[in-house]
């Protein structure tokens, strides 16, 4: 039984979705000795997310920022608000989205679907980077 | 320590919302060989999704669909509708139900509450065979 | 390896969002055996869920209770409603939301970041105690 944990601090990514499998793979090629396993990754922070979607085509991810917009709107009568409208949206967005996702792992490599990727989601305005725990573990 | 995984394909359901936790149980039983313990169920698609709720009442389920429906309208401004109406709701739907979904594992059952099924989410009006990747591991 | 499981029955939360950080680290002293691993909390229920957000303002948490009231309102037209005017809502929340969350362990505690908390998340009128399976395994 194989276990590697790692906190990596992701670029700042402007507000919005964004594609990052490829980063979480390099920086843990120990996925390569596992057979059957599964990888966790964890975001450390309340106002992004991680989520698994579509890794081709961009206007997905642009048509996530937008529907995600309209379903928690910063104009709401919101009482956290003390960092700007897009404060309380952002803790919002991070729920409905979660804070890990997890994926099997299948003689080492990770066992996705042909059109899926891993997102970080950005919910704010003034990003900042942010930090991921990534858990492989397996056999 | 105990790791089984499988890829199993499910047979066509339409769009909407259906009870799985029978064929995941019948695919896997090696999960009776597990006294503690994780079961992982994770959908290799980006317009289909997975998650845990009522097993009795066949309305829950239909009110989930009616729901969803509301919630991500097909005639919102998508940019990514080359594949239908349908197409971005699947994708944004399935991310605010998610991709994968883990129930603990205990004296060699699945530690559900006694009202909990796994649904399919299946978010196309064109249906195809889904495919599972399940992981069960534990002692 | 260490495997620990244990059900838990919580207090009766009124309805709406609670940290429970707490609680689930002082039944789980075992934690700090752990080295690298992750802690596994479900909810046994279909009408209350868990999620992770900010564990200091509880601004953040009557908000959640105010957005999730009006992104799933209890006048839609739903067909399962046996139970009042919530009990629909209610499933449909705890679908959004998530049965469980999982958090890497990292030399003997919980790696979450500096403002993250565990929140149950309480969508019933008449809320009852509620279990949850909390799994802890690693190194």
């Amino acid at each position: 039984m194989h276990w590697f944990q790692k906190t990596i601090k992701l670029p700042v990514y402007k507000r919005g979705f964004h594609l990052i499998t490829n980063i979480v793979l390099r920086e843990l090629p120990e996925i390569q000795q596992i057979r059957t396993g599964l990888l966790h990754v964890f975001i450390q922070h309340t106002s992004a997310s991680l989520t698994i979607n579509e890794n081709a085509d961009s206007t997905v991810r642009s048509d996530f920022e937008a529907h995600f917009n309209r379903a928690v709107p910063e104009d709401a009568p919101y009482q956290h608000d003390y960092e700007g409208p897009d404060d309380m949206p952002a803790h919002i967005k991070a729920s409905m989205l979660g804070s890990s996702v997890s994926i099997p792992i299948t003689d080492g490599r990770l066992n996705l679907g042909t059109w899926q990727g891993i997102y970080l989601c950005e919910h704010r305005d003034e990003a900042t980077p942010r930090k991921l725990v990534i858990t492989v573990y397996g056999v």
